[in-house]
């Protein structure tokens, strides 16, 4: 190991430690893994974004004796993070400063060192494992995301043998993550970013799911007026009764000081809704994909664009006023400088369902059946019960 | 008709005018019944509260052609309601003042005038037409109620060979009415009531079912600090996720100015927990049945109780300490003087939801399948949308 | 005493157990003056609405040894109360059927009384003591109302030479009963009154004064959409920061679902704003004079008019829209079948600022000087101090 | 000019930029001062923090026909803004890097170049023009903070013969600032530093001045559970109405997950209470000074302190528990990576407050008495009234 590398593992152990003590869920998990050891002769492959609060969960599996061979998501690895686990003895792969083609590789270098058990993103290593016909060798695994669900569901479907919980479409996560966690780093991040004040602005949010009933409640709390566009009636009428005002993008683009989208579909704020927003209005994503807003069509079609400030530009349009666009029209609670992302509670509860998946995986992996499932029922409620008990709900 | 009739007539008209003047999705559907006069040829036989509301929904199935023989709910009948309907060429059976007895004579009266649709609350009309062995004579019905839905599921499951749509199983219904418009009504009537003060008081809410979800909110919105007792773990995490504070009623009876059942179980409130509460906490309970609060052995076992106004009661407990109990642990926005129960707009929601079952009963029977069922879909989008539209939501 | 006046007085006397038990500040004052009998040897003469709410504050004075003379405001004596009053001994004049001539005899047989204290309302024992010319028998006294205050500021400036109390003046009473208990009293009597739903309503508040602010809060706590009308600009801008849409009501007037004046002018609500309001607008006063919508306009101008429910009317204009008036112009929160008024808590509160005051004046009339002056600091910090106290605020 | 002081120029325009298009009150003044130069012939002397947004008002004042001859507070000059504002061709002395004597000799380098008007910061220019005794040169001036004003007001009362318009003192700085900037700056800035989750958390303010309730309230409506503790009992009875739970620190110490500390005064979070605090409770100070939480004594007291992030360290302390401490006690709505502080409208609205009150003094100084004194009440009226606009309140 070099100097520079023991300096790296230095500075992530740090970060590590700060996290780890908010993270009092893991905590349990992890006191409870050292006695049990249900990992014990398992070795689980990891492909998850690699930063101090995975870090968490992967030390909490190695203490329930499981062996780690782990990489990241493309572009979000960060160094200090790796150096730290490599330090403590987990096999990792990866780099910030990796190519596309070196992160296929890193994938390819987890399966070859032979996991038992999957932690998987966007089913990048369940594909792996089925276009190598080695099915056969995993006992089960977990997936975090949707789009991996769905693939596991779509494509994967009929060649995936082993069991998979999916993570995400987990209830817990939907009320504590999607709505409640998102909800605050969102309006966080609004104010962190734009420095802009929230009572009386207008705010309009585009998508009444889990995440926008959580940015419209968030932003309305701190004094903002709150509009509301969804397409599907039922949830329409649930935002009005909440008191919003609903209505169409077209009726509301107007009206909008700042305008956020929630939908998870393509080109929502795009085409005849560019002229109809007021000057310099904000506009920014909260979706997982970065296709909400058409970004590539304001660009293109822009007389000229101010990098104002990090995560903000101002796009001047040929019409004469301007837009004001959030992190590119990516997530922008996750731009600007050192975003925190969800909170550190939220993120103890969705790596409670992993390392508990996980654990039901290496322990009962035959109750389960073959391919993508939710978490089981008792796991949630366990999760549950653990969450209400660290809030200290009851004081 | 005698004169005392046409005064009772003219007063009931008079609420009636008022109350329709404010159900504009009714009004709606019974121009649109109007001209396509879907319930022609049709005999509604109706069990239903006889009150000013369900007036507005008899004349809306009468504009589609409906001819009505009704009865009410035993002992909510209202005289003035009646009578106006009577005038309004409607059979119409039974009076305030009527027994058990003469009650269920009101029953067999609708059944013996022989219509072929029903419109049920607590399954009373279906149950009496298994008894008959008539079921061949009903093209299908709605059911307003839970507790008759799971008689229709239950002991009349096999025996019933018609479709009944049960209106309570809707989520409109769940949203609109259990959460908005109870928690509303709550907090009216406990402000209504006991003249007591809100912002500050301790109120604790037994159970986080829509409707104690509603109740919580609303009391905290008015600036009380609420506690949430809840047994259900997955609902006592999203109770704390929402910030309230979360503790078994043993924790909490002893903080709570005001504790408020909302759960549909018996003897909630019981026992122990009757020694843990504090001098003079106020009592009451939201939920259908009047069993939440053990009142018998609270009232067993007072040492003296004062009548103190319309529908509050202080007992005075062995301990020393006393309790002030709302309308003797019946569902309190019901009790005082001239209670108004759930807002005309939330009524007016689940009167369409009626309208249309009914008429899609009437138009298209074969569409649905044998016994108890949801709301279909297309309805339930329907009614969103025009609520949607009828608040105003866009302006 | 006739059998008659003892049902009453029996009636009198549960409605006022009640009330008293949740009093306990003034419960706090009747045990001290009990003890220290500060009104020893001195005559109170009272003119104050007559109901049961004020006969906990006369048993108070009664306590603390003072000899009662009281008479009541011209429209409102409740019979039950007087009847349990003259009961326990007191000497009180006036009945709910009085004329206003027999009402000025009240006044007048107060004053024949010979009292060496007052408590005022609309400075009318003040300004009959000032037609007598025998200021020299009084040593102070209190006041209730602003508009008291306003007389002994103005036409009787000169005139009073002994110290008055002015119990509106109050800071708490601003904060405890303008603000917190006419808002929540105002909510409370339209979804009483109306039983419409609130959410999602748009309720335009005219006037950011306390009682403004209150009644703005309480309705968007409740999910309406609330917009604000406010000539002052200072609390214009703190509207807007408060988040409220903040325009004029010329602007605001079509939005409307519902407009509620608090502003305490004439005529706020009259001539070309009746033809901007929307169909069917809800329109109530919560001032103290029924001055600020001009229903005499509106009366003289209506097509018709219909008498819809108790504390509502309908009145069709010529412009083919309509206008539910509530309580005729007056403040509705007083109207309807058996308004409660503000809460037990704050009227306990505000007759605390009287009993401390009155004590002052008996005890310390020389620490005071002559005409009009603010409640003394002291007592104001010693009844906050209390009032935080009984709400358990700590708990 | 070193290619150097160009790039950074460029920098410190770009950020200005920004920050000047959101920014429309000093816009519009900036407009009206071009055509009506109320500073001609005036030379400003100026001594504020210098970062982008004094920049802008200082455009604005030299838009005016000022000259402008500026130097910053110790420790907060940013070098691009000073670069860029030099540019432009105003006098600016100081950079990051000074120390204490170098501050002291900016100081009198501005004065050196004879200002007739002061915008002074804690009175250190006023204090020099007296050390100096050339009062007579001083036209007038106005001084931003409460620090300043108790200088003027106390040892510089005699000596001070011009007129100081203290902004501070604005009622709308009072509330668009202390209220609400701060509030959701405090909120932004512990969501931001700490990561953590705010539903659900106990937070107890100490002090519920202007400040303390702006951060009460937007953590409550963030979800938190909020205690207050309040030594005046005007202010403490204020915050039990409006709901929260107000109690002393004692009673609140071991109650709280969060504690932050709005109240000026010195040493409020210190010897004993630090032993009845929860283990890693998160201790912050939103006051200006540095000394309401007694960070002395407690790192005095650590066994061990870990720097675990930018803007946070855990102090273990003897008792064997932890205290996480932001930004070492300082205001932690200014700490952490490039914070933002408050929101560029209400700075906008700040800096209005200066300009025009500037432009007061340098066109009817003669219309103000000598020494301190508020901002004239129909500039305050002015600036409310282009506030409400600029929010488009009334949309």
């Amino acid at each position: 190991m070099t100097a520079t590398d023991t300096d790296l593992a230095a500075k992530g152990r740090a970060r590590i430690a700060w996290i780890r003590s908010r993270m009092p869920l893991l905590a349990q998990a992890r006191a409870a893994f050292a006695a049990t050891q249900p990992f014990a002769g398992h070795r689980i492959g990891m492909s998850l974004h690699l930063e101090p609060k995975t870090a968490v969960l992967l030390e909490t599996l190695a203490a329930g004796g499981a062996e780690i061979i782990a990489t990241g998501n493309f572009g979000s690895t960060q160094d200090d993070t790796v150096a730290a686990l490599r330090e403590a003895g987990m096999t990792v792969f990866g780099s910030r400063a990796d190519t596309l083609e070196q992160h296929a590789g890193n994938i390819r270098a987890v399966l070859d060192g032979a996991p038992d058990i999957l932690l998987d993103n966007g089913a990048d290593l369940a594909a792996g494992i089925v276009e190598r016909g080695t099915q056969a060798s995993i006992i089960g695994g977990t997936e975090e995301t949707t789009s991996g669900a769905d693939r596991l569901r779509g494509e994967l479907a009929r060649t995936v043998s082993f069991p998979i919980v999916v993570i995400n479409d987990s209830r817990l996560k939907a009320i504590g993550e999607n709505r409640h966690a998102v909800g605050q780093s969102i309006v966080e991040s609004f104010m962190r970013i734009t420095n802009l004040m929230v009572p009386g602005r207008h705010v309009v949010v585009v998508g009444y799911g889990w995440c926008g009933r959580g940015i419209a409640q968030y932003f309305r709390s701190l004094g903002a007026q709150v509009g509301v566009v969804e397409l599907d009636v039922m949830k329409a009428f649930e935002a009005a009764l909440d008191g919003f005002r609903v209505a169409s993008l077209t009726e509301l683009a107007g009206w909008a000081d700042v305008l956020i989208t929630a939908t998870g579909r393509e080109r929502v704020v795009a085409g005849d809704v560019f002229d109809l927003l007021r000057d310099d209005v904000v506009l920014g994503n909260s979706g997982h994909f970065p296709w909400e807003i058409d970004v590539a069509t304001l660009r293109a079609d822009a007389s000229s664009i101010d990098q104002v400030d990090d995560g903000i530009e101002r796009i001047h349009r040929p019409n004469g006023r301007s837009v004001v666009l959030l992190a590119g029209g990516r997530m922008f609670n996750l731009a600007g400088r050192e975003p925190k992302g969800n909170s550190l509670e939220s993120m103890d509860l969705g790596f409670l369902l992993q390392a508990l998946s996980l654990e039901r995986i290496a322990t009962d992996a035959g109750g389960l059946f073959p391919g993508a499932q939710p978490v089981p029922d008792d796991i949630e409620r366990f999760i549950a019960a653990r969450f209400v008990e660290a809030m200290g709900a009851a004081r």
